[in-house]
């Protein structure tokens, strides 16, 4: 039975790859998407979620958008490796449907509740405000989550500082949050996702594909390409989030290393590292893990094999099923759905 | 036209006080009552609440129980002060109504976005986890709250440490979420509020009322003062809570000076200070106050008054009412609530 | 029998008030005199001690320059206060002798342990570098030192900050070392500095003097007067230094009060506060005290008292005692020395 | 020519061994040896480093004693690695001399304004105590020194903490201080010294030299491979501190890499961490670099070069000499020194 994974993202590149893998792969299944600020603003990452879910052709699922700014530190986005758009490259879409009502801190509680004990995975794959809002509101969950597998930090790398992350360093105090809860927390840092470049070899490979969801990674890869070599100096860029999706499709596709981790909160140098203790083996009621090494045809084999899936994809693949059917319909409700974005960044 | 209030407490023996004084004086609305962790637990101090609701008579008020933990910070709670109940002292009646189904945070933000803008004001007498969880989840309250008047913290007094008052150092980062909004926040700190003293003059007042809900004050104050004769070597106990309301009720109670106020979140010492700066007259954009000189003589006037107003109070003024109309059924609905705290306590 | 002091300071107005009446008066008799950077760099300040010890005529004393940076932080001056000379205002003259071979930390621990026990008080009106060294590195001399008597700090005012005064948070190392060691340190900070205003009064006072030192005296408030004024908005300047010689030489000019006083080292907002807890009487094994309230008139009789002794001072007596002796040289051999500032700089 | 190196060390085991193979290799000579508490107490640290040289043959080399506590912390020492004597294991001889009167910290500035420029080394295998305090009081020797080749930190590797390492640690400051000096430093941490086990072989490799030199650091060995077995779980104890002598003497002994380094002082979880910033190639004005490789072979071939060429070492090699020379008289000095610890404790 595919895993039922809620993933909040803040679309960006890679998170857009991520969505897609979780939608293409069978043994996973997207019950919720809900947004954060993080790479670009709460309205820009909304939008983009919505655009990504069109290409993508998810459908019944609900998007909900989430918080605005972190806890308790003030906004930081990352224009230089995702554009002002928070997905450059590529041409977005009008969304096809408008974002649930709800706010993403109620849509995670109500998900987590409304499911079996240890049914729902989070898959965080940007700031966790909502994560450690939604555990605070409503701290059953923390037990009734089956775990929570995210994209952030580094045992022994950083980016955004000498050893902090981007995810993390954000929103450091609601890192340390989701870090302490009693669920269990695996932990796909930048020692991981470093290894997971996107080389020209799985470029072309996603370039043979031809669809249009394919066609929309390249351009997203070229972007972000382009990107970390200048931001970064990475010949390749480091596909960051679908790694976390990748675990929960596949355990295998990487080596994990049970250790206590936590948040720095007040160093000068540090603020917002994630302090991983490799010195003694873990304490028995250890609830963190860390990941270590990436298999990459392995991962890059799920990527492709999601895509290939996909398909045509959203309007796309709608298109062809009404042309089969001889209906051209499709489309006409996306074009009512032009200001949700605006409408949940005024909301947030 | 009287002020509309939300009371975010954890009652505590001068919270109970401070509930007393908002229902009985006309000046101010009691429009919601919202509890979170600090004096005790979530699940005692929601008790409590209710048990004061009974004793004042309050009702038609919605209460909801909020945060059972700061944010980032573990439980501290107060028993040498407080004692094991959170309310030690009286004995407590059962509640007489149950608490609402909505979470603090969300009854808080409904109440604030279902008034018009500038017309509640939000009166915190605990530590600010929930309030920072609202304005977090719903950012638009900040510009639709008329002011936040808060007990708590202190320019140049702390109890909790040399520096930092119990309801600030408790979750810190919750007090600079609050201090750092776009929001009116008036400080009543100990500065303020150790001029409240319940002296032996003040005591006789309350007891020559005779009612239920001053007979329950003066046994507050009389465990109260034990306590902080014990514990902090005050001669007469400093009734903290009800100052806030005062406030709200006639700002000419104390005097205030505008100046800008700052958590400390990374201090040895300091954790939990709040930093005011009185170097310079304070910016034209400065949206925080601190209060200052207490009329002792008006403030008690206050609450006498409104035990005054409260007269017998909750089931007596009901039964009395009832005796009058010939019926002696008052009470019975309160059986039926019996396990109301447990339940709050379970859903936090 | 007068009480010996080791002056350690950064002249800096104030400090060469504090040398002219620590010079002046009878009651207290200056052993050595060292300089740290502060209100002005290494070399500056020590120039202008010579220049101050040449106006006030003092001799047979050493004078030695010490630490040119603080312990951990970087070099912060106070040039908006003391102007770019570190004593602008007066025109100084070249010193009329050069500074002792030894640094200032082996110039005070030589001094003290080569005096009997509790013989040297240490009377610091700048950064505490210097002392913090010392002590660190001959560590015998905190049970030696009668006791420290410090102008820095504040336990409920700043300046450099909205809690932290300059001298200590110039250095908070060093200030943590010398509030944490063995010896009784009196604390006069800005709360009592603050009182002693160099009123109309008091300059006319000083002005009727009509001699050299009084007349340097007059134009060093005139300076200091209009930069409180411009920077930090006093109307008449707080002459903070001799407050601490003051209190050396007669306790009875302010009260104290003995209370642990520690100083925040990482605070964001509060470093270099001297946190002061009066929550409870002090232990008794409390070492620290703070001043409290100055006695305003006798504190500027001292002054007054002290310049009058001083009289014609420096070059200008040694010129009346030639006058009267027949003979003219006096102040030749301070031509020879006017290369010592630049001497100490290069050596530190 | 031999590059002449201060030794700042608080034997300690791995101290011991870096003390002989500064002496037995003729590419470096030692010309001072200073002590510092760290692995135990001052009084211990520098009677072992006397003792250790008698056993060596250490002759006409100062030793001065410095620090007994570090800048800002409180002592921490390392009983359950070195044991109570610091030096546990072996037993140890009387020292066949005195310290030095000078302070450490003047030794160390005495020693580096008397050479030319760029012809000292300081190698500290301690806390950096003695160090700062001498850069500090004599800001010139950062200058003139050749460079500082320290042991200490860890970019990914922690000890006393998941990532600290104790010479760091027990004083951030005085770390703080040395880390962003204008000299060259070479950090030879965990990283590195993790991989100097002194495996097996390496213990048979010695103890067939028979001496009595090589029979002390066989001794040596057994204890501090059963206390870091128990205490951190190695099953060959890493031997720290003569890497960095081997760096001096042999810069191939290990790669390194150039990278900006500076301490953490405020993190609670990171405190005194030495964060090493890899994300980018290092800035043309980097003075710091970090050790990475260790070449296990090359290292113990130098200890145990420098082992055969001590031969008999101290004593013993007198004594041979003497019977030689029909002389008996040697170790006679050597009783006259019993009390040389105990001056050196007091006087610090």
């Amino acid at each position: 039975m595919a895993k039922k994974i809620i993933l909040d993202c803040d679309p960006g590149h890679d998170d857009a790859i991520a969505m897609l893998l979780a939608h293409g792969n069978p043994d996973v299944e997207l019950v919720a998407v809900t947004t954060v600020v993080g790479n670009q603003t709460l309205e820009k990452v909304t939008r983009n979620a919505l655009a990504v879910a069109r290409i993508a052709g998810i459908t019944g699922v609900p998007f909900a958008a989430g918080c605005p700014r972190p806890l308790v530190r003030t906004v930081e986005t990352a224009p230089d490796i995702h554009g002002e758009s928070g997905l450059d490259g590529p041409e977005l879409p009008q969304p096809a449907f408008e974002v649930d009502e709800r706010h993403a801190v109620d849509l995670i509680i109500d998900t987590v509740m409304s499911h079996e004990p240890g049914e729902i995975t989070i898959v965080p794959t940007a700031g966790l405000t909502n994560i450690a809002m939604a555990v605070r509101k409503e701290p059953r969950i923390a037990e009734r989550v089956r775990e929570v597998v995210l994209m952030g930090g580094g045992y022994h790398q950083g980016n955004w500082s000498p050893v902090a992350e981007f995810n993390i360093v954000i929103d450091p105090e609601a890192a340390h949050i989701v870090f302490n809860e009693r669920w269990p927390v695996t932990m796909v840092g930048l020692d991981l996702t470093h290894q997971a470049l996107a080389t020209p070899e799985v470029t072309e490979r996603i370039a043979k594909l031809g669809t249009r969801p394919a066609t929309f990674v390249g351009e997203l890869l070229d972007f972000f390409g382009a990107t970390y070599l200048e931001a970064q100096g990475f010949a390749h860029p480091p596909v960051h989030d679908p790694c976390a999706v990748a675990y929960v499709i596949d355990p295998d596709v990487m080596t994990v290393r049970r250790t206590p981790v936590d948040i720095e909160l007040r160093g000068g140098l540090t603020l917002g590292m994630t302090v991983a203790d490799f010195r003694r083996p873990a304490p028995a009621d250890c609830r963190t893990q860390v990941a270590v090494d990436l298999d990459h045809a392995r991962f890059w084999d799920l990527v492709v094999d999601a895509l290939e899936r996909i398909g045509a994809g959203g309007d796309a693949a709608a298109a062809e099923a009404a042309a089969e059917a001889g209906s051209g319909t499709v489309g006409a409700a996306a074009d009512a759905t032009a200001e949700v974005a605006g409408e949940a960044g005024e909301r947030a």
